[in-house]
């Protein structure tokens, strides 16, 4: 079965997207003839859906017929659109809510995060637009945490961030969104040597020597495969130093996170258990379109006490049992989209099977370039490739730095 | 024609839904059996856009057939997953960008706008997803301008934003995100004798306090159509206050903002000259599904010197030369999704005639809910109606708070 799925596997085939929207269509144009028929609130209980569902993603694909017909109330991207659900609570869409936390565990099982990450344990996850705003939400909540230990607001501009200079730019972004001041950012220099990863050493000097000055170390960012080159920093190494000066340390994996479904990438996420927090955007690697951003966390609590509101308006009996997650908590918006759709169908029309088998076919044409660039004298690579990405340049390098900025104007403008 | 169009105006109509959504697919799916036609990068001059669109949105409306042959690049919320644009900045999509401009003025002239809001002016817009990331942008960029004035970041708990206990929760939500202490937000009380509105003078008192108490007041929301009730604050005087104290002035038109477009309506925007931002959502009142957020600005240099990003990888000439507009300096996320092709569709679909029927056909609808309501002795009108919502209840008023209770969840049961 696995090998057959194999065969017919191809992400973006026009005919089929093309029937395929078309039943999505169908079935919503169905929705609004008989959208008189349906109770303007649910009549659901907490927890109806999970009781429905897998504990875990499917292994093999399913049909979209069996998908929509499984669920009569659920579908893809245009479903989203369609139904137009705005669900910012609980109550107000208990599917759009309970879907969401399903697929987080699913997603969070395929990468075999720790039950502290998972609503099947004690933590949560919530679905994002962007790393940036999971960023803007996770500093927040260590911000208000710390705060509130330190005895109020004013302590704000002591308040310092830790990330290598290879760390995606958002973090900074996100850091001075939430009030920390620009100049208590460390961007910690990497080198060839260590891959471009974060040194424990370095950071903890970094950490004293902020301490000496009287400022509180707050956060780190360890990411699994930067931007610039794929590099991976040892949460098991840094997560040590986290622990030791009680940072909150968060794991940007946004793009090579997908990879480590396959047991053979898994091992660039040990150490995942002292992270406080862990991102991963299944619309880079995964199949996703833009724009989905996974997130989870240990303890929802503090996500909650930072972002929650509580107005008259939105009151009800669901949020005030505490039984239900209220996802408006989770983030920066009040409103949101049925934003776990996608990513459920995604899961379940590719399988895990199929979700490794891309995520392999992805790094053996990576390897197979990389073997192709280092057998030709004119190129060299830059640093050894960890996924599917391959950093390469012509030699000679730095002296002429125009020549391979000409080499990428040609090739974005096939 | 107007009458015409509006005799068959429906704004959902299922079987057009249906017809108009597989003519939208058949074209994506075309665009993927033909994807490696296309070059890379696109390879268009920054304006190119604007010179082939007209100045103004459409006054009556237009068929999808016209709006896709014209534009053999765009159209919907289904074309936006289906092309998966991801445009950061102008160079990545300048379609995405450039239609996002010309729909921002579009919509803007529709609310007679003054020009310095507009990109056809000094100022111009961009599409949030939400009110609350829009303020969290305009607070994040008056902060950073107030704390440059004061000579650095220690000034952040000094500073102080104004609002009426009538405006939208998101504000405090995005006032404490961007780290304005919440001890540091005023919400001044309102009364059923000024109409729940914001009252200038006890503004002005609450800010002559607090610059007593050696704090900073920097940013004053006023709400046109408040959510609990429909109350307008008045720009025209509320404007001179935040003149006078340098306060930036922001407009939350979330959801009255949209009637506006009706002459009768517009002039509850009176005074708009005098902000120096304002936000209406499309995803209320304008027939655009979730998300959409318009967020307007007269300064967006104060907006881009506050979330700016300039690494690497992002650099390209198109940039360097400022002619452009990079939309991940005027927003939270780097990521963006081709925003305005759901309300450009929107706008041309319906054309202004139909926009302002479906307002006039609301609040008509409104008038006599409000009438019929009246009429009965068992009710009562709790604030009289402005736009479209009717606040209303079952007397005896405050004593039996349970009997509007069982009311309101009788409704949502029905």
């Amino acid at each position: 079965m696995g090998s057959a799925s194999r065969k017919t596997f191809l992400p973006l085939d026009p005919g089929t997207f093309s029937n395929q929207s078309k039943a999505v269509i169908d079935f919503i144009a169905d929705y609004y003839e008989n959208v008189e028929k349906y109770p303007v609130q649910s009549t659901v209980e907490p927890g109806y859906l999970s009781a429905m569902l897998p504990e875990s993603a499917p292994y093999c694909p399913e049909t979209l017929e069996d998908i929509l017909e499984d669920h009569c109330w659920l579908s893809w991207e245009m479903l989203c659109s369609g139904f137009n659900v705005v669900g910012f609570n609980w109550i107000s869409s208990p599917a759009a809510t309970e879907l969401e936390s399903i697929v987080l565990d699913w997603t969070g099982k395929m990468l075999k995060l720790p039950s502290s990450f998972l609503f099947s344990g004690t933590g949560g996850g919530v679905l994002h637009g962007s790393t940036c705003e999971a960023a803007v939400c996770v500093l927040a909540a260590a911000r208000d945490k710390a705060l509130k230990e330190l005895g109020g607001w004013k302590n704000i501009t002591k308040l310092v961030v830790y990330a290598s200079d290879q760390t995606h730019f958002s973090f900074q972004k996100a850091a001075k969104l939430v009030g920390i001041p620009p100049s208590n950012f460390r961007l910690i220099e990497t080198s060839f040597s260590t891959g471009f990863s974060l040194s424990p050493e370095n950071l903890r000097f970094a950490i004293e020597d902020d301490i000496k000055s009287g400022l509180v170390p707050l956060f780190l960012c360890a990411t699994i495969g930067t931007t610039p080159s794929g590099a991976v920093d040892s949460t098991a190494e840094l997560g040590k130093v986290a622990m030791e000066f009680k940072l909150w340390l968060h794991i940007d994996a946004a793009y090579a996170g997908s990879g480590c479904i396959c047991p053979e990438v898994r091992h660039y996420l040990d150490g995942v258990e002292l992270a406080n927090s862990i991102s991963m955007n299944p619309h880079k690697w995964f199949l996703t379109n833009m724009d989905c951003c996974c997130l989870w966390i240990k303890e929802p609590k503090l996500l909650v006490d930072s972002l929650s509101t509580d107005p008259e308006i939105l009151r009800n009996n669901a949020s005030k049992s505490k039984a239900v997650v209220d996802y408006k908590d989770w983030q920066i918006a009040l409103s949101r989209r049925f934003k776990a759709l996608k990513l459920w169908v995604v899961i379940r029309q590719h399988g895990l099977t199929n979700l490794m088998y891309h995520i392999r076919s992805d790094i053996a044409m990576a390897k197979r370039f990389e073997a192709v660039v280092g057998e030709d004298e004119r190129f060299e690579i830059v640093v050894p490739r960890k996924f599917a990405l391959v950093c390469f340049r012509l030699k000679p390098k730095v002296e002429e730095e125009d020549l391979n900025r000409k080499l990428v104007e040609a090739i974005m403008q096939c």
